[in-house]
């Protein structure tokens, strides 16, 4: 994540009108100054007072109406309620296997066969987000500088240039590690695959959080592995009183995986000392710690918060990551730092799939030694918190009573709990029906429970189809509530 | 493979000429026609001689004399014995986990660990003979037109006009597939991956050629599946009386993995009445059939012999296939078109690794769309078959009395026999302290007897340096041999 850096002018006005608006020194419907007269009061120019309405805007605290200029709104999310707290002690369900892969396919095939015009289900941001043109030049020039990008065969672990980078930014994180400890895999999902493989077996128990990225669930059913789901805080992630039940339970965890910073999909963050007492109980449990470091960068805070493999001394950690949310989701970039089972994952990272193409690792490499990446981060998080809060907003503004919600302090998605009665499966059909697909909560969790919740991504710009389909979910979501 | 078209000019001249010294009006030793009367003699350019002479050396006819110009040699490979014949109705040796990981590892770590001067141990032809300016005008040429290319997510089963150039070019082997039976992988290897995790589940058994290639050994050992080896002809492949014994012998084999052309690493072709067999009887028995057709388009013949795949019914064939070998070692461009179990190996791949990375896909999409891509084949193969004549010859040459060897029809490797009472382990040894990588035996097969062969890259341009190390390693291998 960035350094601390002073945010830019306009942002810095946006914040100052933000102030007021909450102060209630300007009032929700009274008309914002004009253009001409910011520019005058702040002595700045059009276009830095448009980015500010602009931003105000996608923030929720100011509406364009047409032909009038600018007018002062409040968004309306704090009427929402947070969501519960898993149960302290909640007895974990027994270790089973997935059963996930049917149902995803049948999701996925769902959502092919349906004329899809808004598809809220992923978690990623639109196109326009991501410096594509820059990262084209990059590896336009890489292609023209390395003649043998197509005809020679690059290093299993990866491009040097781009492990170094990888390795320093890993710096601010708390993680000292060296360049030859990253292996570049395809994507993040290769790396759990690797990280799994590696440390267990089939019929191997492995301990998730529960609700957790649907990927995950089906990487473990297609190794043959089982699924222990823990029960997991939508503020502060894997509750570790109730991995330390599991443990007690069943003792036999092999591994578990962590998503710390803005889990998928509850957008939780570990505070540091939680991470600390995990590295340390799975270190003296003898579980291996497979943490998805994927959405860290989305951070709305200033500086990087440690990665769990920061604590770690004895190599129980391995450390997955990828570029796919925050720079580029057309590239395959992810790596591994595997600690004690570094040779291991490796060896089935040449059995898999050999070495990575090398041409997308030269142009991020060069692409991530300027400033320009992290310009690009800052960048990327304003839009994002902008649209997420739009979203929540939207979604306090048009879903039915009960509804709740935790606005998470960065990333892509919200997750919502409907009402009691209402499923999220029926929501998913009727939606897909219009066009409109969502991710409905029982492909995260095998809990019965789990049909209550659904989640939805923020990474389009918030505007007028945008809020109509979310007005419209929002009826859905009325019309699906069982009156018992 | 190419249409019959005819060969260029210099090749009908060193064609002409070979004749002639094989016919014996051109003696050994003899000075050829310098340069001037060859142009004058046939009305050709400098240029056009340059090539016959070239052309005559690198396939063993000539050789070039400093300041002397080009003198007529031949050729002595005839010298050398064929290889036997695997034993008819030999007995499969039980089913067995592979064992090769550990091996294979310590290969790896020893042929790193020293400072290789010449490494004749891979598969691959040197980075000169692949076509690196047109395949990276090309993929310059697509970051350009497809400015999506790095921030949109490309579609899981690949790009869909480079898949309708492969299901186009499979037309020639008798295969009728559509691009949507395409998938694109990470190479063959992940098209193996795939292939072995639909069909089978940890602890199957899975029949392969012996010896075959160790990266298939490590695949089915990484996965928990036993390799069971059938004994394979150096001639004709696979022996099909062979696997009927097998599986009388043991009725639970899960699946059979092929090279039915230019086998690795016997360079064995499969008759096509053997591969019709083949598919008739691993569809009555139950067996899934994964062809690996990654060498096809090296054999020297003219028109492409038929596919496993274009016999099947049933779709109880699995085809797997690459351009690692044939077009760019640099990317990691494979596929699968995997019958009846296609839908299984689009969810695995999705599991695994999701979509590839689109932009190879769209450069090499294009260039194989064009007359440039049938010429580059042909060129490839010119080269390498003139490469593994001299090869063939030296071998002939330098190793000890008593070495056996085939000389395949195409490729890139030659597979040799060393006489009684030598280890190849023992070779290798000694070359690698000198410098001089080689692939011992033991890699391709959990057989004792395997110790008896090693496999030399023909990929090098032949020259000096080479002809030096193949006669080291041939004093080495005279070296080798234990009198009993
Ligand atoms: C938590 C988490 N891990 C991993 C992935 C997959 O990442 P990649 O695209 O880099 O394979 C995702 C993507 O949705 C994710 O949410
Ligand atoms: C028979 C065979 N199959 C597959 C492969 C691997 O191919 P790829 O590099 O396309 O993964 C090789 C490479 O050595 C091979 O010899």
């Amino acid at each position: 994540m960035s350094t601390t850096t002073t945010p830019p002018l306009y942002r810095q006005l946006a914040t100052h009108y933000r102030g007021a608006i909450e102060a209630g020194a300007l009032q929700p419907g009274t008309r914002m100054p004009s253009l001409r007269s910011l520019m005058r009061l702040h002595d700045i120019s059009l276009s830095t007072a448009l980015q500010l309405c602009r931003t105000l805007e996608s923030d929720g605290w100011a509406e364009a109406r047409e032909r009038s200029g600018y007018f002062v709104r409040r968004p309306q999310r704090l009427r929402m309620a947070q969501m519960d707290e898993p149960l302290a002690g909640l007895r974990p369900d027994p270790a089973q296997y997935v059963g996930i892969h049917g149902q995803v396919s049948d999701f996925v095939a769902r959502r092919r066969a349906a004329k899809v015009k808004l598809n809220l289900s992923i978690a990623r941001a639109a196109p326009q987000f991501y410096p594509a043109e820059e990262l084209r030049a990059a590896m336009t020039r890489a292609l023209r500088l390395w003649p043998d990008v197509v005809s020679s065969v690059p290093p299993l672990q990866g491009d040097p240039h781009f492990r170094s980078v990888i390795a320093q930014r890993a710096v601010a994180a708390g993680m000292a590690i060296a360049p030859d400890d990253v292996l570049v895999t395809n994507g993040c999902i290769e790396a759990l695959n690797l990280a799994l493989r590696a440390v267990a077996k089939p019929g191997d128990t492995i301990a998730v959080e529960s609700p957790t990225f649907y990927g995950l669930l089906q990487v473990l059913e297609s190794l043959g592995l089982r699924a222990l789901e823990i029960p997991t805080s939508p503020q502060t992630g894997l509750s570790i009183e109730a991995l330390e039940l599991a443990v007690q339970t069943y003792g036999d965890i092999q591994a578990l995986v962590v998503v710390p910073h803005l889990q998928n999909p509850l957008g939780s963050v570990m505070p540091d000392a939680h991470k600390e007492r995990l590295v340390r109980l799975c270190e003296a449990q003898g579980i291996a710690l497979i943490e998805d470091d994927t959405y860290t960068e989305l951070l709305d805070a200033e500086g990087t918060p440690r990665a769990l493999k920061s604590w770690d001394r004895t190599g129980n950690v391995l450390h997955c990551a990828s570029m796919h949310k925050i720079l580029a989701p057309g590239l395959r970039l992810g790596w591994i730092t595997a600690g004690r089972w570094q040779a291991r994952v490796e060896m089935l990272k040449y059995t898999q799939t050999r070495n990575n193409e090398i041409l997308s690792q030269l142009g991020a490499g060069q692409f991530m030694g300027t400033g320009a990446y992290d310009r690009h981060l800052r960048r990327l998080r304003t839009a994002l918190r902008g649209q997420r809060e739009r979203t929540a907003e939207a979604i306090a503004t048009y879903f039915p009573e009960g509804t709740r919600m935790n606005l998470p302090p960065g990333g892509l998605q919200l997750w919502v709990e409907l009402p009691e009665g209402c499923s999220s499966a029926v929501v998913f059909d009727a939606a897909l029906q219009e066009g409109i697909a969502i991710a409905p909560g029982w492909l995260f969790s095998n809990n019965a429970r789990s049909d209550r919740f659904l989640r939805i991504n923020c990474g389009w710009p918030y505007d007028d189809g945008l809020d109509t389909a979310l007005r419209r979910l929002g009826t859905l979501a009325g019309n699906a509530i069982r009156v018992g």
